[in-house]
């Protein structure tokens, strides 16, 4: 059955006490709205809407960088949750199968959750997620018979007895997308607050005959974000969850606990992840590869057999090929490196292409900014480039080629030639003695004068 | 009112296994004693009186560093609380106003709760700091109707009614200052231990027909450190604190468990904080600067816009300007980096002041000690300073002006100039090649004869 | 009275879901497996016997790295704890004294419960370790008379009174060398699984007349390793008791729960310990040295007074004289730094000697290495290196003498000397001026054309 997401992010998110949308505050690298997105990716979505409001241009923007074809409609005014979900029902026309409503603020569902709703409508008109609250306070309460929902109770309008229940709503719902348009523009707004509640769907499903059912969700799955405390809540539930699946997949990890995933990190199994390791988006680390203490990885993949750090960084774009090795205050950004290339200390390579086994020494700086432009460096395998080289790009060293230490490399090297750009040693005997007796004889001065 | 705080500061701290006296232990940057001068400072006092004992010397030098007014007196012998207070009667001498007894060693009492107790002595002659104890064990109970104290009972004196209490004396407690000195010259050492116990005064005080009142705080606030574990125990209670209160100011903070606050860390309302933060003394994050992963800060000041790090290291007399970006393995020290200017990578700036939109290649070092003295540097703005550049000094480089990658500048280079130290790059055909090849012959060879 | 160590170690661990053998993945950076050894070592045992299985080789080879003295004997096929021991009887043939029976996988029982055993086998033929479960489940039981043990029972045979005791069974276990393997060869594989079950030797004790008695230790000691969750909870153990440890003893640890030690990190008391601080195995700190936040530390040692980091690598064989200074992104590697010596910023030292009082420049690399050999470098006392000196060892820089900033020294420097290899600076008025006019005019006209 094909499915269609509706997304509502048109919050404000006033107690979040910050200029920036509520939805692209970031939990495991991406926003807030992209892990909703990609929970409802695992059911191959036929379309995704995405409500905004707050914000809303830039909403839409984060909402289009996850999903080129979504279509992001607007909610001028925020008028309640079935208000938000008929601004969609315009670009809902015509689809096919099921219309799922999720929540940009609630990061955390996790993509079984989804595929057992999908499932349940087999059995239901409407499809509810529901949890069991540990403090159910004033959430709406989900009157239930087995799996048969009778209806959705807001706290302040329930009985005692309904107070009692703790099964609660989520306010996740699953409908065929007709009905689910239906149902929708039948919502009033006849209550206290003047809101039209997605929730009042269930009761007029009910009166037509229509069946509801509650899938249930371990309740940190349903967890919303309101502020910046919640938030780093979430985060650490993230982390938990991500270090937990890494655990199981078989990578080592030292110190879990140290240890920041983003949403789309990937680590094979038997890789060694040390303490204190943060990915940030994008980052792919092979079965077998390690990364060491202290290390920041963004946008990047590292090969089986490769060492990275400690105290190392990758940006993105940084492609370690199998049995490299980065080492300490190293930082790679848009380069190759092939086989067994070695960049051991202090260098920072950018725009580059290594050749295999290449060896590149401490204090190698590619220059690729010339203030205006930026421009590639090409090294060919099997290349010694010593300590200290300046490689001013657009450059070529050619294969089996080596550079002198301290050497600023402005012209293409050859295959198996050197390039040398450097002065001579002079000495100067007796120039330190004389140089040091004459600057402490300078500060005994100042010290006498003052 | 005004106020006179009276801090002790004498005990040895034998359990905390340390050659430095206890209170000048650091928690969140600062000297425990540091922290319940600040708290104190909320009330404006007249005077400070720190009664220092064990490593007094340096106990006085590090209270005139916060307060520098403070006035230092010694107790020679430690012969309890009152004894302590005794030794600070002559500098309390002629003070208006209240006298307020706190302690070196506790740490994380609140402002706030002084302020209560500021305001609770227009209705009580004497005002004693009490908490609900969790474990009460040994602390001496608070007898109270209502808000009113009726006496302090020690543990081992307590009757078995008594023991039930759970409200516990802090030591805390407030006084007019003339009433208080009067109390404490009246109390007398005839005890099991022969000392001299301030909580006496409260029965002194009835005695005199004076009221005694309570204010009650958290239990967390009245924590002493005693041991190492405790002192540990405190700074995870500080940084809890510090991390809850950037949140609710609008901070984001990616993983605040990894986040290390100064005591007087500022940081606006949407900066970013990365994972892995630690503040020294004297930060302050300007609304919306960024700081990345695995960053270390101290004494500087970052302004709206700038991004720092991952791994960057900002060092006392660091002024980054607005949209100034400090990149990885940069070190900024006693340097003003004006509007716009980047220093991306392996750099080190000291003693420097780079006007605005210069770009700092990588590897750039400003060589600021000849091996005696200190110099500075001065760039431009606008300048383009080329990767690995050396810039001895003192030496200025003028606005608009470059220097070329790998150069050694030791003179001034005028303003739209560009300054090159460099030797010219020539190629050796082949010599890579055999280089290598006669390498790898003597190591072959090496192998056969061992 | 001697002791030999059985130790088994033949385990596969299909649930840590690794290619490694389960014994060999770490902890406090060292083999699972030397943890039990390192405990067992605390009794000075006479020889220790390892007992491998799968992976084998790499187990014993990681065994001997341990103990180079220690046997391994193979025990091919896996039939039970007896089948194990009964592989080490030919090695302990001879043996005079008790045998000791410890597990691979279980790395946190401690040198003193061990002794207690020793202990009480004054008293008892054999004494089995026990732990009072916190949630029995299926452990085997201890069925005791005060100190003396009447029989193991397994769960599966255990009667419900039996099963309401929650002394269990850690498999630890220790007899007379002839005892034991007169037991164990007694012990048959009658039982469901066909198994050879260590725990049999207690009936076979008392059957013969012998008595058997328990020793009792806190459960976190027995936790055994089966998966990467239960491997990082025993890291999380070992850390805790490392750091409880560490403060006890008098070390300053600002955040303790961020700093990782090893199984054989020292420090001394009243070092300072930062946040963020690993270290690997070998390092040695001694009292009142510093070790500053994001460093990480292997085989190396800091005498008092030193100060190292932030952001400072110290690998195998750096050794750092008191009163030294190693600041950020500077990485030792095999080299002596003598009293006094500063190495402030950027730097690799490795394979170097450093005499007293020398001052580093930041930026200085030891160009240690030809592409195919190492080589040494060696530094005097009181030089000045300038900034961004490579020294292209082998190298030897005379006492007192120095080397200008910028310089490659590919020849000695006598003492007193300085050394320069640096080009003439140049200036070329306007040049900036009309490079920068060039360069925007090209981006300006590349934007029409596009």
């Amino acid at each position: 059955m094909s499915v269609t997401l509706i997304i509502l992010a048109a919050g404000q998110g006033t107690r979040m006490n910050s200029d920036l949308p509520k939805v692209l505050h970031r939990l495991g690298g991406a926003p807030l709205l992209a892990h909703a997105m990609a929970a409802g990716a695992a059911l191959a979505p036929e379309r995704v809407i995405v409500v905004t409001g707050h914000g809303g241009e830039a909403v839409g923007r984060a909402a289009l960088a996850v999903e080129p074809e979504a279509v992001v409609v607007e909610q001028a005014e925020q008028l309640g949750t079935a208000h938000a979900v008929a601004q969609a029902l315009p670009a809902l026309a015509g689809a096919s199968g099921d219309a799922l409503v999720l929540y940009g603020d609630t990061p955390l569902i996790r993509a079984e959750t989804l595929e057992a709703m999908a499932e349940a409508r087999a059995r239901h008109a409407v499809v509810v997620l529901g949890f069991e609250a540990a403090t159910p306070g004033r959430y709406g309460r989900l009157v239930t018979e087995g799996e048969s929902l009778q209806r959705i109770v807001e706290f302040k309008d329930a009985s005692t007895e309904e107070r009692a229940i703790t099964l609660c709503n989520s306010g996740v719902l699953c409908a065929e997308a007709s009905v689910l348009a239906d149902l929708v523009r039948a919502v009033g707004n006849d209550n206290a607050a003047g809101e039209y509640y997605l929730t009042d769907v269930v009761e007029l499903a009910r009166a037509r005959g229509l069946s509801a059912g509650v899938v249930i969700c371990p309740e940190a799955e349903t967890m919303g974000v309101n502020t910046r405390t919640e938030l780093a809540a979430a985060e650490a539930a993230f982390q938990a969850r991500a270090r937990a699946e890494a655990l199981e997949m078989g990578v080592t990890l030292t110190a879990p606990e140290t240890v920041f995933f983003a949403l789309d990190t990937f680590v094979g199994r038997d890789a060694v992840i040390g303490p204190n390791v943060v990915f940030g988006p994008g980052v792919t680390i092979e079965s077998g590869a390690e990364i060491r203490a202290f290390c920041h990885l963004e946008g990047c993949h590292v090969s089986r057999g490769a060492t990275v750090g400690p105290f190392a960084r990758l940006r993105p774009g940084a492609e370690l090929a199998e049995d490299t090795h980065v080492g300490n205050f190293v930082e790679i950004k848009n380069a190759i490196l092939d086989e067994g290339v070695k960049v051991g200390h202090l260098t920072y390579l950018g725009d580059t292409h290594v050749g295999a086994r290449s060896n590149i020494g401490a204090g190698t700086i590619t220059c690729n900014y010339d203030g205006v432009f930026k421009h590639r460096t090409e090294i060919g395998a099997d290349t010694f480039i010593g300590s200290d080289t300046m490689l001013v790009a657009p450059v070529k060293v050619g294969d089996g080629a080596m550079t002198a230490t301290g050497s600023v490399i402005t012209s293409d090297v050859p295959a198996g030639a050197m390039a040398v750009a450097r002065a001579r040693q002079e000495v100067k005997p007796g120039f330190a003695t004389r140089f040091f007796q004459r600057l402490r004889a300078r500060k005994a001065e100042r010290k006498e004068t003052t």
